[in-house]
């Protein structure tokens, strides 16, 4: 069996160009023992993606001339490991790559049988989990309270604002274009949304919310981010989940949060988290999402696109706001 | 009676100016029904006051024609009020005058016959009372942690420091100049001194805390807010206790802390308080900060200037670096 694979020919500065990878083709591996091979199906495309490719973060580096990381899910189709038979479906660090031969101890999760993989790999997936400890675990909602989300129409905003709206809070998303916001408070029962492209943020969100942000879980970072200081409110939390705003710029790291003195003026508290460190608790993550999505009360889009080849350029959506609901990338049937 | 005052003319912009104020004389006022006279003896000069003077922040900005806010020790020559009399010691925002009309009830606490006023107006005052809350309540340090401390030679810093000591932890100042740096290890017990004038903050502090920066309790902002960003610990807790190295800049906001980042990184948290919410508990403060000073476990140091009329050159100190200890202004014997 032939493998396709995304390769890190050098590290990005900017946007990722093609010319930072390379698309080789090579023999499948073999698995070794207690090993499985899975041949990927779909593919998560992430922000931090961007990360792993440009220096070491809460994750290593990607090496040059390694498989690019990716979050993925597959079907196993060799198996040396007697906890996992071929034909499972299972979720995690698979590559951009065709086939990928790993050991599966603490590595993949099996997915339920028949599950639909676009839900597995969004609001059941990463991201979801992201949006509930990200929102309940270090911003800690109480009901009531007014909640911002940038990104919002992302795979982790959207979800992260309909659990606050779950939670009794006035929920505002930030999101970039009419379809988006609209999806916002028409589908996904924000209370309302602001167009980053043709609105005043700062002026917006000083009128919607006159009491000031309880809760901003940001996205974004840059001036968004600001302008989210600058009308925090008294005991305010800023949940640090990304900065997509940031993460192409060329001269690092880029300008950091001039409005932070904030915290200080309101006894603020700005505090970042990392879902990996969330895995132990995943269950509990999963188990109210899937509650909420069968009840109708969260809402999520996917954005789907296909073949391994379009890797680099379905990456590139996120950083252009392209992708309406979270982006995936369709490998194999 | 004459009473000299200091008014704010104008708002600064960049360094105090002296044309910023008014040095008037009028007659000293006479208290109203329940109100006190009192005379002012120490001034607190603390960097907050220029904030004041510049912009609404935790407190309205003080008014154009309105006496320079400060807090003060003095005292009572006039009492209309049964709780406060004659001759009684005692401290609050009593301005930048000789002599205040105000009511004492909740805005003058009375000191200890006898006690140093030096003292009561240091460690065991607000920048005592800061230090402690601001350390124990925002940074919780674990015996065995990191701690860095900026403005460590200062009245708020360096108790800082020696609480985080007396709790356990391996502590390192940050300050200005060698003679500032030799009495936080050879007077004040902090394990290691950086001099930011003469050594590379972010070499240092990486030579210092191998393992990270557990505590950082940030007085300065600027520069050493992001050099100690880049070196957080794994948790790490940013204590925002104030920023003097912005306070100055004619373009508000200055830059914020391009690291910020580095919090979600290392999973931080980066919080602000003000001294002003714990009053109800500042009993708690002074009475452990007055046993740590009595057993030695705390030093402190006063710069003691001269003269009303030297208060805004006395203030202008802090924003020099010039002062050794907490700056005071002994306005009369």
């Amino acid at each position: 069996m032939r493998n396709r694979q995304w390769l890190l020919a050098r590290r990005p500065s900017g946007a990722i160009q093609d010319s930072d990878l390379n698309f080789v083709e090579t023999d499948a591996p073999t698995p070794g023992p207690a090993e499985v091979l899975v041949r990927n199906l779909v593919l998560s495309c992430d922000p931090t993606q961007r990360g792993w490719m440009a220096m070491d973060t809460y994750l290593p580096a990607i090496k040059i001339g390694e498989v690019v990381r990716s979050f993925g899910a597959g079907r196993i189709v060799t198996s040396n490991n007697p906890d996992f038979a071929v034909g499972d479906i299972v979720a995690g660090l698979t590559g951009w790559q065709d086939y990928v031969a790993m050991n599966p101890k603490d590595q993949l999760n099996k997915l339920p049988p028949g599950a639909p993989l676009e839900l597995a790999m969004s609001a059941l997936g990463m991201n979801g989990v992201t949006a509930y400890f990200g929102l309940l675990d270090v911003g800690r909602p109480v009901a009531g309270e007014t909640v911002v989300v940038s990104g919002a129409a992302g795979a982790t905003g959207s979800v992260a604002g309909q659990i606050a709206k779950i939670k009794g809070c006035h929920v505002i998303g930030i999101a970039g274009g009419a379809s988006k916001c609209r999806w916002l408070t028409d589908e996904a029962g924000f209370d309302a949304a602001i167009d980053y492209k043709s609105e005043d943020v700062q002026a917006r969100l000083k009128e919607l919310c006159p009491k000031g942000i309880d809760i901003f879980f940001d996205n974004v970072g840059g001036d968004i981010l600001d302008a989210a200081l600058a009308q925090l409110a008294m005991r305010g939390r800023v949940v640090l989940c990304g900065a997509i705003a940031n993460y192409n710029a060329t001269d690092w790291p880029p300008p950091g949060p001039k409005n932070y003195f904030e915290l200080v003026v309101k006894r603020g508290r700005m505090e970042g988290f990392i879902v990996l460190d969330y895995m132990p608790r995943a269950a509990e993550a999963t188990g109210a999402l899937a509650g909420w999505v069968q009840a109708g009360k969260i809402k999520y889009r996917v954005d789907v696109q296909h073949g391994l080849e379009n890797a680099p350029s379905t990456l590139r959506r996120l950083f252009e706001g392209r992708n309406e609901g979270k982006q995936l990338l369709r490998v194999a049937e």
